[in-house]
């Protein structure tokens, strides 16, 4: 277990994460952004948040440079919302949360699963691809339905 | 970038997680039990959180199994709160918003760093020991002041 630290609230490293993404809509979009979404009505309709809620976290998270804001409709004016590097760099900590939950909110089993786009092997949960041994990002992924009959 | 994906919102790992812990004082309550904070009072001190907050999150913890709460004392009754192989197994999320928050919200220098208890290797992104290459777990290792005048 780690002993009591030196380091004390305010300057954590982990407090000041949670500040910009230590709410529950916040990494909910997050994730909805790395499977693709980019526009509010996207966001809006996949998540069921209210209009409200969503025009302020996707306005922290612009702020805090998590996301970028580009206009691609002048009349009326519409935006897409991209992740940053920044933003990209959460991929961790959304796929430590995938390991979590899918131990213990869904027996282990999830519908999906996250694949080395090359070769086709798991992710491991240190983003390692439990085929070739490669160190995953991101960018080397993508998502799979679960084959649920045993063959793979 | 992952794909549109199979899994909709409400049964997704992700999501199901973030009910569970998906809230900064949560979080902040999980890493101190990590460094060892068992009582009310110790937390409620170290997090400057408000008693009700602190006694929701705790309820909702023990609640999802996250921690345990046992009687250390009849008479007041007094309770300590421990976390659970469940809570224990959240050590890769708050590693990765720890490596997070290090990269980006303090221009990448920590106070403290986590090495490895046997050989005092740090530990790297995908939480290996950078100098013996083992795979590491929460017990594993302590956290140490950072040297700051690269002597190591």
């Amino acid at each position: 277990m780690l002993p009591r630290s030196y380091e004390s609230l305010p300057h954590s490293s982990i407090a000041r994460a949670l500040e910009v993404v230590g709410d529950r809509w916040t990494m909910l979009i997050v994730r909805e952004a790395f499977w693709g979404t980019r526009r509010f009505d996207d966001f809006q309709r996949t998540l069921g948040v209210a209009r409200t809620v969503l025009t302020d976290r996707l306005g922290r998270l612009v702020e805090h440079e998590v996301m970028d804001r580009e206009r691609y409709l002048e009349h009326p004016e519409r935006f897409e919302y991209r992740l940053t590097e920044k933003g990209l760099d959460l991929w961790p900590v959304l796929m430590a949360l995938r390991v979590w939950g899918d131990r213990y909110h869904r027996d282990g089993i999830s519908e999906t699963e996250v694949v080395h786009r090359e070769c086709g092997g798991a992710v491991d949960d240190r983003r390692m691809c439990s085929s070739c041994g490669m160190a995953l990002g991101p960018l080397d992924v993508h998502q799979v339905a679960r084959s649920t009959n045993g063959v793979s």
